[in-house]
């Protein structure tokens, strides 16, 4: 059994989609970012970054992992899946997983930060992050124009990729230039596995569309909640 | 023999400090970044994403690896060094190098654009990256507080976080109030492999204080440089 501490996001999404894949029994338990339970002291003892996800292996005594791209290499060896054998079919999973986790991820989420978080517009930056993202788009595009999948068969680089990449509408990127990421981001949005993790820890995007206030009036409480866990400096935690 | 296309940047180094400590040989092709060397079609076909490092392994059939986390993992697999072979203790020391590769690099990185690399002086954008970077040296310093190195043994998670942490003061940030940090920084500069790898692919400190102009002007006209490739999301490559 895995214990899975996760918030809806794309680096939680990473987590709970691997797991899905690989079949593993999980327990997930929600960290709720907005109550800072991800700075709770018992949290840190399993991710010191105070950061989500982490998963800790019951079977292995207990071991916890943090850091996404780290979880799913541990995943991936503890399984035999989505990872193959072979020095080179590894490293070059291991490469595209990199791209992620240094380019794709720390991009999107600095181009969400300052185009959909801060109230303050700052055009120079909103344009730097969501330009860096086209620029790593249309990388991830050239790959894709001549490979079904980034790394050989299926992957977890593509795992990784495929949980931001797909969020491009919320950092304010247009997908229409990319059309190989576009036809590999549907092809994995149909994966049973993928369904299913990305409503862990629950299904945000029900959550948005459900009776009530408007769409836009929950998506503007989300934001305005969200815009508290933006570090400016100011604040010292 | 292994063959490195690198430039003296945080990213660089960790290739060629990791090859240094392997004692594997290389051959070092040095990527000017202000001529746009990395965007030249030849060497896209070794790294896609057109950044540095990248090496090319030429005893497998000229095998590429690019992104510096993917480098140093392959480079760890292939010498047996560096990186434990008990599922446990390498996946600690993958942890806490996408710990670097997922947040104090990208956080350094932005915070160099802002700080020192953009004229147009955002303050609230100096003041994110700088502050995110000294929460993530507060991670680092308190792992750092009761373990000599950061995963086991000196491993890739060192060398990793090493390259960057090192260059603080470049990005702005005081590394006084993390004095376990500052102890395993100054420990690390003492291993030769460190100290001669920093020094690929030539020597910039040394550079920068050689004859001629003073150091200030010549930090000035490197800035300036540097300047031309940051990306602001006008500049369509």
């Amino acid at each position: 059994m895995i214990d899975l501490y996760t918030a809806p996001t794309p680096n939680g999404w990473k987590a709970s989609v691997m797991l899905e894949e690989t079949g593993l029994p999980y327990e997930v338990h929600a960290i709720d970012l907005m109550k800072g339970q991800q700075r709770a002291p018992d949290y840190l003892k399993i991710n010191p970054n105070g950061r989500i996800p982490a998963i800790v292996d019951r079977e292995e005594g207990n071991f916890a992992v943090f850091e996404s791209g780290a979880i799913l290499i541990y995943l991936a060896e503890k399984t035999g899946k989505l990872m193959p054998a072979d020095a080179k079919g590894r490293s070059t999973v291991i490469q595209w997983l990199m791209f992620q986790m240094g380019g794709v991820g720390p991009m999107m989420g600095q181009a969400n930060v300052f185009y959909r978080y801060l109230p303050e517009k700052i055009d120079l930056a909103i344009k730097r992050y969501q330009g860096e993202v086209a620029r790593l788009f249309g990388v991830l595009d050239a790959r894709l124009a001549d490979h079904q999948y980034l790394a050989g068969d299926y992957s977890i680089a593509d795992i990784a990729n495929w949980c931001w990449a797909r969020t491009a509408a919320w950092s304010g990127v247009d997908t229409d230039p990319f059309p190989n990421m576009k036809r590999w981001i549907a092809e994995i949005a149909e994966r049973p596995a993928a369904q299913a993790g990305i409503k862990v820890p629950y299904d945000m995007s029900a959550l948005l569309s459900s009776a009530g206030s408007s769409k836009e009036e929950k998506t503007d409480a989300f934001v305005k909640q969200a815009r508290t866990l933006v570090n400016t400096g100011d604040a010292k935690e």
